[in-house]
Parts: C-alpha cells; sequence; structure tokens
C-alpha cells in the first residue's frame, strides 16, 4: 500500500481496501423469526451445571451473590450445591449479605469448598460458627458503599456473579419487578446487583420467570449477562417481602421514633426541599410516619428519599411529599410495585448510592439519615454488627456510607434491651465512627455529639432536654450495673472495613465457656 | 499483631485495629443542607474554559461529543472554540457524528488544534475540504455499534467527554428529555453519549438548563460525572428535533415504501411478535406506515421496535400494536416525550443497541430492518457515506450493524437520482458488505440477494416480481448510461470501520477539475 495506514492514530492493523474484505470473519447472519431466536438462545441453559462449565468456574475464584432475596433467599445455597457437588474448592463468597438462611454454608465451608467470605452481615447459625472459629481465614465485612468501591477499585475482583432475578428473558435482559402478567417472586430494585452484572467477568442470570424478549425496562441489561438458567424457584415470595412495611406497635420504639422527628425538625435541616433517609429497624422506619405529620402542618415537601425504600416512603411520594425516590433496595411490595409504575421512582446501583471513589454518590446529598444501632459508645461510635455476647449478628449496610454523607446522621436505639446497656464505655466492635454520629436518640433521653454544639443549641431552644452521651450511659448502667467484658481469644475471625477500604476493626473468636 | 492479616485474600494492609482508625483520613461531614450543597455544588463550573482547566486537557489528548443535536448542535463548536483560544494542539475529535452545522471545524483543523478525526458521519463544507484533502490524516468512519466495540475494546480511549444535555442538576445528573416545568432545548434519548461517560477519564456536562438535585430519572449519572458547566445554549432547538417527522409526500418514496411493506409482508417474518427497526430516510420511515395497515388487518402486533425512534413508532405503540421500544436515538419531539411518559420505552446505550464485543446488543433480535442507501451495487454492497461525485456527504449510523443482525435486511432507495443510478456495478464505498444485505426494494422493480433463494420464493409466491440486481442496473443504465468513473487521487482522506474494527474500505481524494 502507498499510504501508511497504519501511522493513523488509533488505527493498528489494516485489513481490506475496497470491499476486499474477509467475508469469512464476518459472522453469518441469522435468518430465524424473533420467536425462534429466544426459543433457541444460546444463552438459555439448562441447569445451573451446565452454567458453572460454561463460565469456566476454576477453583480458587471469586464468585458473587446479592441479597436482594433477603431472607427467603434459594440462590445461594442452590448454586453452591451444585458447586459442591461439581468438585470445586477454595473458593471466596463475595455475596452483598447474607442471613439466617444461609445456615448450609456452614458444610460447605467444612468441606473446603469455601475458603473465604466477603459481605456486609452475617446472622444466625451461620454467624455463630464463624464467631466460634469455623473459618480459617477472617471474613471480611464491608459496607453497601465500600463494596462497591472495592469492586470499582479492583480491590474485590468478581470472577463469575451469580445473580437471582424475578424476571428474565432468554437474551438476559433481568428485572426484580417486571413480571409481566403473572405472579412471583418480586424484589424490586436489583441495586446491588447491578454493579456485580458491569464488573464480573462472567455474569449468570438465574430466575424462575422467564418473560418474552425484551424484558424492558430492564435492571440488568442483555450485554452484562453471559447466559440464563431457568429454576423451579429462586426463592419464598414471604421470605423476600412483605406486602407492606408493617408500622411497630412497640410503644418504646414510637417514642423513640416521636422524639427523633421532634430532633429533626429542631435541628435546622427540615426545610422545603429537604432529602432524607430511613434506616431499616422499627423505630427507625416509624419516624417516617411522624416526620410526615409535621411535613403536613409545616407545609414543607422532601426533595428526595434515597436508600432501602418501603410503602411508607412510597405513600409520601404518592402523595406529593416526596417528590423522588432513588431506590438501591425495595423493603416491600408497595416499593417494589411503585418502582414499576411511579416514573419518578428511580433504581440506582450500589455505586451511585454510596461508593465514596466514583464521582458522586447520593449518599453525599443527604439532609438527615435514620440509622438503627446495636451499641453506641461515648466515643459515639457505632455497632450494628456484633451482639452483646460478642457473636456476629447483623449487618453494615448503608450505616457508615449514610452516616458520613448526611449532614445530620440520628441513631435510635433503645437505652436498654432488657438487661442489656445499649450505650457502653466502648462498642464491641466499631463499624461507624463517632467522628460521623450526629445525635442518640433512645427512650430515655438524646444525647449530641460535642462537634455539633450548634445542633445542641438548636434542640434545646426547641425544648428538647439534652444530655451528654456519659450521662445517657450512667442512667444505663444505674439500672442494669455495668456488664462483664465479653470474653475472646486472640484470634481474629472479621475484619471490619471502612467504606474506604481502610480496617476500622476486627472482630476476634468468642471463648468458649466451660 | 499476632494475626497475619495481610494473608487474607483481598486484603493487601491493615490500618486500624478497633476503631484506632485514622479519624484524618476520613473525610470531614458536610453540614450544609441539600439547597445549599447544591448551590455550592463544586462540580458546577464557571465556564468552559474553566471545565477544560479542571479535566486537564493536554495536547494529542482524544475528546469525544455525541451528535443527539444534529444540525442544531452548539457543543461542539463552542467547546473546540474555547480550546483553541486556550491553545491546544494535535487533539483527536471522536464525535459520535457530525454534520453541517460543524464546517468551523475546519479553521480548527488548518490551525493543528484537531490533528485527527473519528465520526459515523461527514456532511457540508467540512466533508467537502476533507475530500478534497484538509486532513494530514485520514478521518476513520465508524458504524454506531463500531464505535460502542472501539471503546469497549481500548481502540478507541476517550481521555475527555464533552456532552451536551438539555438538562442537568449541580451534581451532575444529566438527561435529554427531563424538563421538570419549563420548554427549551430536547433530544429525548442519550443513547450514544451514555457510553462515553461510562468510559472516558473524565466526563462534562454541558447544558443550558440547570434543575435540581436529583435530575431523576437520569441517562447518565451524577457517579460518572466530573463537571457540569452551564452555558446559555446548547443548541437550536429547531435544528434538534422537528415537533413530529412527518410523512413523505413524496410519490416515489411512497410508491418504494409501499412496495417495501409488501416485501416484508411476504418475507415470513411478519408474524404476531415481530421485530423491527426503520432506518433514517423517506422511504425507510414511510414503510411503517404501510405496515400499520397490515398490521391492524392481519391482527398482528409487534414485540418491539429498535433504534432512532419516531413519532410514527410511539404512536402504533400507544395504540398497542408495538409492545416495547428501545430507544438509542429519538427522532422528534413526540418520542422525546414518549421516553419521558411511556415506560415501555426504554432509553438504551450504543454498547446494548449494537456493540459486537458485549454479551449481546439488540440488533441481534431484529426481524427485519428497512434501510437506505446512496448506491447499491451488483454484489449488494451498500454506500451511504460518498456521493456520485465521490465526495463525503453521508453517515454510516446503524446500517452495517442492523444489516448483519437482522434476520432480514431490505434496502429501499429510488432506482434513479436525476441522471445518477443508485444501482451500479461498484459503490464507491463499501460500508455495508452485500452478504448481509437481504432485498433491494426499488420504484422500479425488487432484487433478492441470491444467498436468500427462499426469500425470492416466498416474494414470487405473493405476486411480488422479483429482479436480479443486474437486471435492475441495466434498466437504471439503459435510462441515464453509464456514469463516468470519479477521478481521484491515491491520497487516503477517509478509512472506514466494518463493525468489528476491521477495515472495510477507504475514501480517497477527489481530482480537483481543471
Amino acid at each position: 500500500m502507498e499510504f501508511e495506514l497504519n501511522k493513523i492514530p488509533h488505527l493498528s492493523e489494516i485489513t481490506a481496501i475496497h470491499g476486499a474484505f474477509n467475508e469469512l470473519a464476518i459472522p453469518a447472519k441469522a435468518h430465524e423469526s424473533l420467536a425462534e431466536r429466544q426459543r433457541n438462545s444460546k444463552k438459555l441453559l439448562s441447569s445451573i451445571e451446565e452454567a458453572i462449565k460454561y463460565v469456566g468456574l476454576k477453583d480458587g475464584m471469586t464468585i458473587s451473590f446479592h441479597h436482594h432475596f433477603r431472607n427467603g433467599d434459594y440462590v445461594i445455597n442452590m448454586v453452591m450445591d451444585v458447586i459442591a457437588k461439581m468438585g470445586f474448592k477454595g473458593l471466596t463468597l463475595a455475596a452483598s449479605s447474607l442471613t439466617d438462611i444461609h445456615e448450609p454454608l456452614i458444610e460447605h465451608i467444612k468441606n473446603g469448598v469455601i475458603k473465604h467470605i466477603e459481605t456486609s452481615g452475617l446472622r444466625g447459625k451461620l454467624a455463630e460458627a464463624v464467631s466460634h472459629g469455623l473459618m480459617d481465614f477472617p471474613i471480611i465485612f464491608r459496607s453497601h458503599g465500600g463494596r462497591a468501591a472495592a469492586i470499582e477499585t479492583g480491590e474485590l475482583h468478581i470472577d463469575i456473579a451469580f445473580l437471582g432475578a424475578p424476571s428474565c428473558d432468554p437474551y438476559g435482559n433481568a428485572n426484580g419487578y417486571n413480571r409481566d402478567d403473572e405472579n412471583g417472586s418480586c424484589c424490586g430494585s436489583l441495586g446491588y446487583a447491578k454493579l456485580d452484572a458491569v464488573k464480573a467477568d462472567k455474569c449468570v442470570i438465574i430466575t424462575d420467570h422467564l418473560v418474552s424478549f425484551p424484558n424492558a425496562p430492564f435492571g440488568i441489561p442483555e450485554s452484562h449477562v453471559d447466559c440464563v438458567v431457568k429454576v423451579e424457584s429462586v426463592g419464598d415470595p414471604k421470605g423476600i417481602m412483605s406486602g407492606a412495611t408493617r408500622y411497630t406497635k412497640n410503644p418504646k420504639e414510637l417514642l423513640i421514633a416521636k422524639t427523633a422527628a421532634d430532633v429533626i425538625e429542631a435541628s435546622g435541616y427540615f426545610n422545603d426541599g429537604f432529602s432524607m433517609q430511613m434506616g431499616s429497624g422499627g423505630a427507625s422506619l416509624a419516624t417516617a410516619r411522624f416526620l410526615r405529620e409535621k411535613m403536613i402542618n409545616k407545609n414543607i415537601k422532601a426533595r428526595f428519599a434515597l436508600g432501602g425504600i418501603t410503602g411508607q416512603i412510597v405513600e409520601m411520594h404518592e402523595e406529593g411529599l416526596v417528590q423522588k425516590i432513588l431506590d438501591v433496595q425495595s423493603f416491600d411490595l408497595v416499593a417494589a410495585n411503585s418502582l414499576k409504575n411511579n416514573r419518578f421512582h428511580q433504581q440506582i446501583d450500589a455505586s451511585y448510592y454510596a461508593s465514596y471513589v466514583n464521582r458522586g454518590a447520593a449518599v453525599n446529598q443527604l439532609d438527615f439519615v435514620i440509622l438503627s444501632a446495636l451499641e453506641i459508645d461515648t466515643d459515639f461510635n457505632i455497632n450494628v454488627l456484633t451482639g452483646s455476647d460478642g457473636v456476629i449478628r447483623g449487618a453494615i449496610g448503608g450505616h457508615p456510607d449514610t452516616a458520613a454523607g448526611a449532614s445530620l446522621s440520628v441513631v435510635v436505639a433503645p437505652l436498654l434491651r432488657g438487661r442489656i446497656p445499649t450505650i457502653v464505655g466502648k462498642v464491641n466492635t466499631v463499624v461507624t465512627p463517632g467522628c460521623t454520629v450526629d445525635v442518640v436518640v433512645t427512650d430515655q433521653g438524646v444525647a449530641v455529639n460535642p462537634r455539633r454544639p450548634e445542633i445542641k443549641e438548636r434542640l434545646e431552644a426547641a425544648g428538647i432536654p439534652v444530655f451528654t452521651i456519659d450521662q445517657l450511659r450512667a442512667r444505663a448502667e444505674r439500672i442494669v450495673g455495668v456488664p462483664e467484658p465479653i470474653q475472646y481469644e486472640d484470634r481474629v475471625v472479621g475484619v471490619v472495613m471502612y467504606r474506604d477500604n481502610s480496617v476500622i476493626d476486627v472482630i476476634r473468636q468468642v471463648k468458649e465457656i466451660d
């Protein structure tokens, strides 16, 4: 050739001039109809085993799962059983969270199928076994935003994502809510699965409801999906979600929620166009109920609600009190249906929600967040991961992400749980650092972080009595005394990562009581 | 430490134990309200110059733009003028397409600001100048799917994307249609911009309509946006799109469209649940009108329509004839408003639409596509890029992508344009290879690619006379004779890439006629 084409920027090789291209290199056109293409879709595999072979699982790989099916999830156990039967060993299981239903993983850990786990939380028998030294390597606990960031930076590389979906077409368009015309499993937003689909080397969709192409709108696009497997059931609808999240009737929780709403109202952040997130937990969710009344009375509206979304938020959206909803996880069927039907109720992914390494996460635009706690210490550090006996029984979730992002983080908890004080000298496990926690609301008084003197002033001006955190601790201890310190072994069973991928604490093996 | 934490998989460094984290490393919490955060958004920069400095443009970098503003676009010229004034040189401009309004780029090329161009198309004075040897390096022409694939494989690395948006909030959530409550520029889908935002090292949104956070639903999420600049106007609304795409009244085009619809009906692909795409061009768009009548008469519905979307398709969607719309580009205001309001009208990105390197593109699910042509040769190769004088005056668009993906590709064109035959022995420029073209429909007869004998049989069985492509060529030449061959220089001014990133043809400099 007379012209040095390979000196053109971005062009490394010339293969043809004027149509003298290699026709054999052009993939053959399909001649089937759309219906035939879907029926014969090469992406649609007949079993989980076939999918595992197709995507090339190998010993030692990292596989991921989402937790949108909560305690109704069948997917993780189903996939792990097949993997174990096929004889794979030494895998890292990186789930967005794990819960009681995942107890069967204990056997896979004992048998060496699973070598290592990453998760946001752990509960039930599996959590107990881990706390008593089940695993050779400590579990890594990450917040939802921290997990997204770890995936984005490559710190957590996912080889294969196995993602359950309540609906999917044979070409891989998956969704959590679009059930076309029948009933079945439904989880609403696939927010925690979306990023896995983008970043995993291979992505397998597991569904119990195959719909016709295109399953649009989609939560996960076909362009990120390697194959699809239809199974009998991806989960127990009752365990996945309830029809509508119920208001708590617990008088102590209602008192806390009412006080939290009073705190918000007086805080300086309860203005027209505010933004909010309600964490999970009875008192936290109930706060929205009291805020709603205040919004109507003061004639103010929220610009947006973020995070895990309940029917309560949807109701406020539909009556015009909340303009937009950014939904990373739908907590009930009302929320899931709203995501499907309300155009200003938008599905977002975990990175958009809370990652610190992208170019801007939604948590950074929160006026306030209401969060729960298992323990709060006098430095305002929060524990949502280990119980008073030192055993793992919780989940980090978006706790540290929203506390850091919101201008006002309000942590709600009863002062005592039975004979156990919530406010202590030092939490068992630091999950959310005290420097990001602004107000603590209990049923027996409110404390404000000394870093926020202006908030204390505003609450007092509104007639809300404010105590020091030490006063609240003293009050708890006067009633139930100082608990005996937990006996630990030296061995580390869990590592708690802060959202910026630094270690913020470790969890040690609990001592066996003879 | 007694435990070798750095032997934990995925954990390279331990920085803290039990809350002894480095508090200074935790970013300071903001205390502002949402309104204040938006007003003070650090992402919101005051000028294009400031944005260019912020994202760190350097000589020789690759910058990208989208073509959703069509011939109303102000963004490319506006940004290039600032870049030129700031003294940058040797840039590669990678636009999804360019058109008449971009004539001012000629000066920037002459002055060395732009060294190289990648685009889907080129028209007007700029195209003429390029065809006459304006540039030192040939322009690289890519199809929409080919460009997406080149971005995904890294063959086209974008340093900085400058993306115009009809609405954006101060944190970067951008959209083509969400105008909240006022009138202004509007382009509907941002399909060709979405992938640039994901893959570019830096992403600048340029908008003339700043809305309050969160601008949800969004086409481009804040998490991919580095900064936002508000300008007076991103484009001329009249040039961006019309109210509704008008039906052609040209009798020759209507005849071609009617014949094309007859061909579709007889082809074997016109069954309940079919899928389709209409390319741009009068006859191509008009075909939908005739198909609509046939759908009503035969009582069949389309499962989905793909690609550039017009009001005509929206009308069929709203009357229940087209179930779902996958929209990579909205051709008129009716389409843009439908994207905003109809939940089964979904915005898709260029990769989802047509890339060959992802895990499945929508073009692969097309039953048929109707496409235009400037030239068709007796090998069924198609030219949509250069005129009969050899000068560049078109755009590849999704032509080769859809022809390859669809089970039936129908190319519509008049047999003659004035004294110029459309069917020739050899096209000036091969854009779409003949092996992916199935039927040619002209106003003076239909030809079927010999690779598809079954289609020929079906058309003849339905009473549609089928000619050979040589017969059609002979008919054209009987009327207007054989055109004189175009005189070219040796010098290559354009390289045409097939969708799989191989070179399919080159465009040479046209000879000056003395």
